[in-house]
């Protein structure tokens, strides 16, 4: 069953460009962690600010990630991203994004993301968790 | 008296660039920023991290900033920055920052920041409090 | 007259934020920056990447800045910018940005720029140069 | 044999941090970049703003990137960063960066970048090229 996915849209600005006028690198990852609170606000109706509180972790802390290159996004260009989760495991997550620049894929990433709360042996630890049967849930209900 | 000055020297990136080849403006204020919690370090002997603790304070909060851009700094500059505390008052002091490549006044920076902790009567909420004069007196202690 | 003035609405992101949970100070002045951008695009009717070709600019440098932090903005939060010229001169122009956050002034900037194109007598410098009658008419015209 | 790899060490400041008071992952993505330039600068001793001229090409971008977030870095933290090429092909190579805290692996990285001169055929367009034996010898020659 396909997944659902929530879509942004936004434009390059001058102070996401590096010399070479194209994207610096890092930005996208700026750009694939938006992407991911966002979906996560679009599938479970839960403002990213209240994620934690929501349901008693202290968030989705990033173990992985990685990004393909495929076409500069330049300043000025329109970016419209697609985020999906891919694959729901026990405890972690994996998350695809795709980025396009006047309908070509310019940028594909992953990100891999661990369900994390306090370690209840010791509270400045963090632990992975279980994930909720009702978040997944809302991922697959929400696909159409 | 004049007051204590730390110094750092440091080199442009890549990606502290824009398009234009230059500095993107915002990034001089990260620049400022570790200016002044590395001259904190140098009068104090405090680790920045560890500021906050050895005061008693939640930090120094900025409420004002301002830069004044001379000459652009480029990929492979080699800034030196220059910091000080301009002016102590009860609660709250002025920072001056001055970059300088190849010699030239390039940036000049100033913040206004407050020695801020936790409220008494409501410790969700952050109130000025009085410098403590042994602050004060290891930056006029250390000038020469 | 009140001259004419931009708009926009955007969301606090987890990666504006430092370990104090607010915003960095160095993020306002990327938005400050995308402000004037996208004013002068309201303005002129010309896209941000195309204002130098149509204008026979290499652009419009920042040469002063300046921020005053009133109240803290937070992940999650919901800003309101309100962007306009506030002086036009010769061949610079000061901005004012004001960002509010629910209704309440959180943080008030202030941009000099330069109107600048390439110095005819030596085409590796820039200059600047006045500004067109036309540009700021549209400043006033769109005023209401 | 073993490949030249570099070594740089800074310190994690506060404005890379998020609100979890750890390096917000975008942040890594930038000191890999300058790991890249640093190591580049360290094997061939030409300054990074002057690689492109030395060589004939406009760069060396970035077509995949990805990391392994282990252990978080945080506010205060002294990094050790290795970096070093792990493939040399015919017209592309592989970095791989290696970032310790306290002696303890918290980072590692991955780039695979582009040998890209300006197209003969078309100069507005890049195109990677072979990168000349100098080059690669001097990453051999400098192992130790």
């Amino acid at each position: 069953m396909p997944r659902f996915s929530s879509k942004r849209q936004f434009t390059i600005e001058w102070g996401h460009c590096d010399p070479a006028g194209i994207v610096f690198n890092a930005r996208f990852f700026e750009f694939f962690d938006w992407g991911t609170w966002m979906l996560f606000e679009a599938a479970l109706g839960v403002k990213p600010h209240e994620l934690g509180a929501a349901y008693g972790i202290v968030g989705i802390p990033l173990v992985d990630s990685g990004a393909r290159f495929i076409v500069p996004a330049r300043f000025g260009d329109v970016v419209e991203q697609t985020t999906r989760v891919s694959e729901f495991r026990r405890s972690s997550f994996d998350v695809e994004h795709q980025l396009f620049v006047g309908g070509t894929l310019a940028v594909e990433g992953k990100e891999t993301r661990v369900w994390a709360a306090r370690d209840p042996a010791d509270p400045a630890k963090i632990k992975s968790q279980a994930i909720p049967p009702e978040v997944t849930a809302r991922f697959d209900a929400s696909a159409g």
